[in-house]
């Protein structure tokens, strides 16, 4: 090939080099425009939400006897408000949020919003997939530490777990940010078990962790197994609001979906209430360890108070969530 | 105030609602057009990079006796493709880019690019505060366990330390998204340096710990002074170069910001070699506790190792990083 042939082929990738140049020209117009917009949706959002809130509490006064004809109004405005704060939420669902104060400190201050529906859904997944790869692993670690009694077969399960549950309430931050309605002791629960876990790494080897040793791989191998089971719930609710949401999809039903979801419930919630009671196991015999054998560390008590917690705020949580869902 | 009113009040905020309705349709139809764009933008970058890489090539066939109006026209193309690797790469700063194995493993599939040139520095900025604070609190740390020897304050240093350098690789990825150009060997120093506070984590107290413990204390003492001179420069570097960006500000010339540059570097490099021969100081101590006294447990010579490859690691990018910036 001549040099002037390959300055003819320069030439020619110049030209569309010009029009890249000018795609992104417009690209970082569009982007301004993109930023005007989302400004202008935040005011007037928040100026929605104002003026209806001054509408509710004007309604408010209205308490004496009121015609049947002013009653009606009433109603009507009420209902209205709740339409429309159902329209402002599906709104904010396209607008990005700000994170929250930990992602804030563990990410700095970047934006992870997602504005796009499928890739909500399709983050949500991953999340699921990331539990279920991770619960395998942690699956067979604990079988192994059943069978083997290495220090640092041991650890490596541990640090794990500090990880596991760590990255958990990063990603549930993140998927609080996208709008998921997943209830605060979920999040909290997996900041719970972290430290956990992390108690867990600085308890010394000695009788006492020697004596809860057995029980604790068996809870976390019993766990792997609940969470299996949750997985398939969740997956099963995530495809068939998927499905819902997909107008032109006619093979599921508001009732099937709820049907399939009660079918779910229904199995996965006495494996739940045995883990639970798992849990509280656990803190008793932790209890009774931190009196016999005697000198127990301080990491005995920890975790037992501990086990304690997860108890009461799993139960009380799940208690509180199904006949919720009744409800609905 | 009547119904009647409260009713007309309503439905002017219908009519703003109406508005942000429209708006919000007009946004996501811009979003979609933004996307277009981008995938469009994409797509030619990778076109330009394709056939620039042919003509590259073909360039290299050029090896014999060239006459001088041929060699003139082999370097003109050559500075062009210079040129035009500078250029998409300026362009690839405006578009999102997908994160690295790392990130998509910790926070899943979600997008932490930073469009906006402003937004990048402010970043950046808020990483060398956010080191900068937590320096702050484990030079505290570090000087109370100085003082007092008790095993709750040092469990609550080094789990900060686990936590703070495990953050950092976080936030370096992200930045390493945006475009930043940090050396790979960074990057991996504060994924080390997790390691080897967990390691310090789970070294059971004894002999061996109480003979390392002060040295360690002195050495963090010492690494948060010199993080503090570091982002005494690295706020200046980025001051500065934030002053270069904006067109307008005459203030510093490309000259006075390399002189400052260089007075900044002569100024940090002592205190950083001291720093690594701090380091491997370390590693040399925890080389002689491996013999005496008798029965070392297993994590003295890990931390001695990974002290060593500290060491290795740091004085080697340095005395490479800093020959590379004599010669821009
Ligand atoms: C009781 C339970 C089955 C109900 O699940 P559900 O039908 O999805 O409940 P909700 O309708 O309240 O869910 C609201 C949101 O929170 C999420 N969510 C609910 N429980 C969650 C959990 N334990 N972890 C993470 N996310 C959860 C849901 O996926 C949903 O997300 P979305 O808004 O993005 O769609 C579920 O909360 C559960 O599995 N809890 C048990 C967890 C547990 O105890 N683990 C320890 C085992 S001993
Ligand atoms: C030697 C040194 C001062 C050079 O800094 P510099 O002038 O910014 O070097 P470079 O031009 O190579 O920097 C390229 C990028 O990497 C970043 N960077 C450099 N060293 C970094 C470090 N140690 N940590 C984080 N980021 C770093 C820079 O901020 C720059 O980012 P940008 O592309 O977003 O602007 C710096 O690398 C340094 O401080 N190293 C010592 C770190 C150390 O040894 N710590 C342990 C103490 S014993």
């Amino acid at each position: 090939m001549s040099i002037d042939t390959l300055r003819n082929e320069w030439d020619e990738l110049n030209r569309e080099y010009t029009e890249l140049e000018n795609c992104n020209r417009l690209y970082i117009e569009l982007l301004e425009q993109l930023h005007g917009h989302q400004q202008k949706s935040f005011n007037e959002i928040k100026h929605q939400r104002y003026r209806m809130n001054q509408i509710t509490a004007s309604l408010r006064q209205f308490k004496g006897p009121v015609s049947a004809e002013e009653k009606e109004k009433i109603e009507d405005l009420q209902r209205m408000t709740l339409k429309r704060k159902a329209q402002l939420h599906e709104i904010e669902q396209s607008l990005p949020t700000k994170s929250g104060r930990y992602l804030q400190i563990i990410l700095g201050d970047v934006n992870v919003s997602i504005l796009n529906r499928n890739d909500k859904v399709r983050y949500k997944d991953d999340y699921e997939k990331f539990k279920l790869i991770l619960n395998v692993i942690g699956l067979i670690m604990a079988f192994f530490n059943l069978i083997f009694n290495y220090r640092a077969l041991e650890l490596a399960f541990i640090f794990l777990l500090v990880w596991y549950y760590c990255t958990l309430t990063i990603r549930e931050s993140i998927l609080k940010v996208n709008g998921s309605r997943i209830k605060g002791w979920w999040r909290a629960h997996h900041f719970i078990s972290t430290v956990a876990a992390g108690v867990l790494l600085v308890w010394p080897q000695g009788e006492h962790w020697q004596l809860f040793r057995t029980q604790f791989m068996y809870f976390n191998v019993y766990i792997s197994i609940v969470q299996y089971l949750q997985f398939g719930y969740q997956k099963g609710l995530l495809y068939r609001l998927k499905a819902l949401g997909e107008r032109h999809n006619m093979d599921i039903t508001i009732e099937g979906f709820h049907s399939w979801m009660w079918r779910g419930l229904s199995f996965l919630l006495p494996f739940l209430f045995i883990g639970y009671a798992f849990q509280a196991y656990n803190a008793w015999t932790l209890f009774k360890l931190t009196y016999t054998p005697a000198d127990a560390p301080w990491h005995v008590s920890v975790m037992c108070g501990l086990f304690l917690l997860l108890f009461v705020g799993n139960i009380s949580t799940t208690l509180w969530v199904v006949p919720e869902k009744i409800r609905e």
